[in-house]
């Protein structure tokens, strides 16, 4: 037996225990928490074989209920003496993907983005569509290429036109660029024909992660009239692997900054899912953005009962994200083509004035939020590297 | 021993020999085909165990090889004496999703379907979009919300809003409507950062089917831009319970009926891959539309290789629709919304001037295609009939 430091100020304190699927040693994947900086085996610490699967669903699965009952039990065994072959040092372990995803529908839900990509897309009109206040637009992103943080990034290639051409050119994007949002993954789902009302948002999602939505701008500029992004975002998602319980963000929950015009009546709020987030984007290692979750208008309680509304069911490992995170301030955008502004505006890493994303580069995103009395909760990060075109 | 009787002139010969999944008096779904008026369970037929699974996923994902050995030994075996257990009459089998969708893209690569809704949804624009003749258009469906012919629809709700309303109202879809497509399942995947060139369609994808993706205008015509469409589409989509294998199709193959400008290499064909299949459209059982598939401008072919050219990985499962089936002439237009241009010029149902889809409305779409030697070949047909909002 033994017992799981955690180091004074860990953002993975025993009020954060996230839920991760790792591997030690090339063995088979399997359900545990970070603890510190260790990865702690849930099959062995609790005896329970629903976490000897090489994902979070079948737990996920569970319900509401069984959560709370598993979160408390973690809690508990790990505050004593644990089994000495239930803990690994997390530099030893291999993470993977930490849920099977089902569909995965991303939004659009920062004013801040919404506005700069209208500026940036569609110059001379509206930034913001009549719709955006009323409804958070969203749509269905592409599930087979959703890819835990470390895996590298080739770039894609495709069809993309510069202006002053007659006709597109194909060939490896040259806007590749990134989108920092908060993800989140649904656990009890709905059948088909009813939908989730705000109110039981708690009761359907399990918690959240981080998200970087690569996007080739260049592609997506071309192709995204009149039926929405396809192929300057379906090359890979990245997710980080530790996924943060509801449960360990209720000291991160706020008001949203405030809706006008007033939703209609099936997207209000009986209690508040704004997130109190602060995010961190690094640009080979040189930090270039702060996005806040809080500044996000529409939340994820009310993404959710905007996807069921019209009777979508969900299921287990249904994976929605917020789209990216931007503040109002230029240094709290969350994608390279608002903080250059289409290219404009280049920005300073590591001395060199960069736009958008070259072979070689690193991002690496990685988010906190408040904890109970005065702790840090962490999500980790989530990491990935360009690859040339292949 | 007994022998299974096909009536003559069956679209479903053995010429044809689709696969579905079904299911007898309550007992577990697994794989067989349709032969005439029977379902033959193939399990029990080759003694493979394969085949005693609830979907065809695990023979898909054995690849085109085996593909054609089974269906060798199917033909050969059906010919003669088969186990009397493995027969089953048609009408007393029920019909289950044949496959586990993995990821689902819906295209939109009719050229008469895309202008005429370019015409409606954008009047006074360019009907179609500049990209439209460089590459196949397609977006991200809901995997978790496609049904088996059958199922019945309930009638979503959502926003719309009235062109002279200062804001959208919520509640039932006035506009629901339905899209008369062929879909394709990929049966062997690719690995993400690699791509499938059109020479290897069928090599991974197993076979075609019937889709009627149910689509309530009212909803998509106000959340559609700037990201595309999504709970206008997302509450269901149906699918034919019979999927033909390609290595029926191949006397219908036919050229496409012509692309101008030519499409950047990646997306040009070395055989082609047009489809002479023409479509019933019935509401409540009279015709409305017979939608013919051999005027569509794109090619499955060119979709998957557009679909996987940026790099995206492709899976067992995934599933891709072409998009309404329009042809030239009135009568050929696969969605109420053109028939009726924007339910402007009524069509006459049973004797009723009719528009858009009422409670208890059902809609059938069925097809045939030239199989070798004078034989049709069935898709049989996808149904739904629209329940009442909850």
């Amino acid at each position: 037996m033994t017992t799981v430091d955690v180091p004074a100020g860990s953002p993975f304190g025993p009020e954060n225990l996230p839920y991760g699927v790792y591997s030690v040693g090339g063995g088979a994947p399997r359900v545990g928490v970070r603890l510190g900086d260790s990865a702690v085996d849930l099959a062995a610490l609790l005896g329970d074989d629903v976490f000897a699967a090489p994902s979070l669903n079948p737990f996920l699965a569970q319900g509401a209920a069984r959560w709370a009952a598993v979160r408390a039990a973690i809690t508990e065994r790990v505050a004593g003496k644990v089994p000495a072959a239930a803990v690994h040092p997390i530099g030893e372990v291999a993470l993977h993907l930490p849920f099977e995803v089902a569909d995965y529908v991303d939004f659009y839900a920062s004013e801040h983005h919404a506005s700069n990509l209208g500026r940036l897309f569609r110059p001379g009109s509206e930034p913001l569509m009549p719709n955006w206040k009323h409804l958070p637009v969203g749509y269905h992103g592409r599930s087979g290429t959703v890819v835990v943080s470390g895996t590298d990034i080739v770039r894609p290639s495709g069809q993309r036109k510069a202006p002053d051409a007659d006709a597109p050119a194909f060939g490896p994007s040259v806007r590749l660029d990134i989108e920092a949002e908060l993800g989140f993954v649904v656990g009890v789902g709905s059948p088909i024909g009813t939908s989730i009302p705000t109110s039981a948002f708690a009761e359907h999602v399990f918690g959240a992660f981080l998200v970087n939505d690569w996007s080739a701008r260049d592609l997506q500029a071309w192709e995204y009239v009149p039926l929405g992004p396809n192929l300057g975002k379906s090359f890979a998602t990245s997710v980080s692997p530790w996924i943060v319980p509801l449960a360990a963000l209720e000291a991160a929950r706020v008001p949203l900054p405030g809706q006008d015009p007033q939703p209609l009546p099936y997207l209000r709020e009986q209690e508040p899912w704004g997130l109190d987030i602060d995010l961190v984007v690094e640009w080979n290692g040189e930090e270039v953005a702060r996005p806040c979750y809080r500044e996000m208008y529409w939340s994820p309680a009310q993404m959710l009962a905007h996807m069921t509304v019209n009777g979508a069911s969900a299921r287990t490992g249904d994976m929605f994200a917020s789209g990216t995170i931007s503040g109002p301030g230029k240094h709290e955008r969350g994608a390279f083509i608002e903080l250059t502004w289409g290219g404009k505006e280049p920005v300073t890493v590591k001395g060199e004035e960069r736009t958008f994303l070259l072979d070689g580069d690193e991002v690496t995103i990685s988010a906190t939020a408040p904890g109970p009395d005065g702790t840090t909760i962490g999500f980790g990060e989530v990491t990935g590297r360009i690859l040339p075109a292949r």
